[in-house]
């Protein structure tokens, strides 16, 4: 019998990654290109499709069971995107319906940090948790909540925005020009904008100091601190206490087990998860302290956009087959 | 055929109130007497069962199916009252146990807005919602949150406690030290302190000018906005304010249809609902605005706390029911 599959699809502000993955999370065949958003959405159906088909002709499978679609802004129960900031498709895109009228299959669509939270699930280190909060740490800090081994939608689909929520104690400017916001602080780009913060208020010497802000990125912030220099090291710390703050908030809402920090700042390991285990003990009532685990993904090494997207599929399928039984 | 009835217990800081109540959410009969935490537990125990005895037997009832209490910092899974603030048992109080000891019944616990936002659910404005979020404003701020038609009890039970959250931009201290927790603003005791924030910012006269601290309740102030005082009035605004501000992390998290608010401080309508609709609205990201139900409860004449502890009974007795069946 030829093993079911399902596609994963993960649409990035710069790259759509897509790949065909097996119930037990093993990925047959995977691949890239680029978004192109600025260009019509038809034209990135074409491609999307050519190279779909090409990827299904070379692993040569024709028990294909549904697609599933990680993308920003990208809304569970409408199937559409709506309003994404990084995406040039302006207004309201019917994703889902889009697709369906190319392969007539079942189609799942949520965001980035929601299909993670369910491939940490079903294949990562939350397989046993029913309460768990997944932080997504890339360009911006997307987040996905589980309470009681469900996924939370919210009433329109579109809960677990946490990247939005303000810290207290924090003005630095941040999206829709609102102060405080937490992903101007925790994500690649409040990485970069502390280290600058570090160069002014620090007086200790940096490779920083010879890169202007454009040139700057993350992953060099994340070398220096391995290295340890003592300015990276530093926009670290404070990085990681913005990100124990914040949490604190979230703890009250919702009591987890843990949460699971995913994404590039993660590479910079105990830079990162010392301050911000610190920083949520201390905001924490003494009724959550010494509870709540902050730990790296399980995934770390696995294409998570493309397997959180197909682990979508195989929740919703599993779901649908659960219901017919009864 | 008797009908079926279960009691409902609230203990709160002064008063313990208990009921007994059938399965529609009539009360068939109900009463009250001095919590007097400051007295051993077991004298507590004693009073509880001699009124209930009498309370039994004056309704003359022998189908009791079980025991729903509602508590501060009761713990749903571990059954305990743990360091309960306002409580003069100190650690641990192994409530349900305790009292499975004396009626050999099913008994539940946990904390009195959980109960609240099952006792809304089940008889109250919420009974057709999947995800909403209870408020409950007393001389703290309560909070319950159900999501996908469930309680969020969280990992430990201790989910919800929205009340302990940190407001962006604010500052007063609050329990435990910490600074810009949400209700040392928005609960009897944050309005008193605004109001006489109020008193110190503004010219305008006031009949809450000649009461002191001490002898100043909330009732006073909502009476006095009710009849048009400007200081009154100015101290709902303050306190809707900042509950909207507050709500609106709320809302990123959980993305609920509606915030339903319930509490001594909602008899000022217009006066607390309208700030707190606007500052919510001003607050929140555009994919939520516009969305977001801020309304008051639909259980506000009759006793929530009792009803509320008798609906978690008659919530779990129906997923055992339930359970048995397949």
């Amino acid at each position: 019998m030829e093993t079911d599959i399902v596609i994963g699809i993960d649409i990035g502000g710069t790259f759509t990654k897509y790949g065909l993955v097996n119930r037990m999370g093993e990925v047959m065949g995977e691949n890239a290109m680029p978004t192109k958003s600025e260009e019509p959405i038809d034209s990135f159906l074409e491609r999307l499709q050519s190279n779909l088909d090409g990827l299904i002709n070379e692993i040569g499978t024709t028990a294909i069971k549904g697609i599933g679609i990680g993308a920003p802004n990208a809304n569970f129960y409408s199937g559409n995107i709506e309003k994404a900031p990084n995406l040039g498709w302006k207004g309201i895109v019917p994703l889902r319906k889009l697709i369906q009228d190319i392969y007539d299959l079942p189609v799942f669509i949520t965001n980035d940090a929601n299909a993670a939270a369910i491939g940490e699930m079903r294949y990562g280190i939350a397989q046993n948790m029913q309460n768990f909060v997944m932080i997504t740490l890339g360009t911006g800090l997307g987040s996905g909540i589980v309470v009681n081994g469900q996924l939370v939608y919210g009433a329109d689909g579109f809960a677990g925005e946490i990247g939005h929520t303000l810290v207290h104690g924090r003005h630095r400017i941040g999206g829709f020009g609102r102060r405080g916001v937490l992903e101007s602080y925790v994500s690649v780009t409040g990485l970069k904008r502390t280290a600058f913060k570090m160069m002014a208020d620090m007086v200790e010497p940096s490779e920083l100091r010879d890169i202007s802000f454009n040139h700057l990125t993350g992953v060099m912030v994340t070398q220096a601190a391995l290295r340890g220099d003592p300015v990276a090291i530093a926009t670290y710390e404070y990085t990681g206490m913005i990100l124990g703050e914040a949490l604190a908030n979230t703890v009250a809402h919702l009591s987890p087990e843990a949460i699971i920090l995913f994404g590039g700042l993660t590479k910079a390991g105990k830079y990162l998860l010392e301050p911000a285990q610190k920083h949520l003990e201390i905001n924490l009532l003494p009724i959550y302290q010494n509870k709540i685990k902050l730990i790296l993904s399980g995934l770390q090494d696995k294409n998570v956009a493309v397997l959180g997207a197909a682990s979508l599929v195989w929740e919703e399928l599993d779901k649908l087959e659960k219901k017919t039984k009864y």
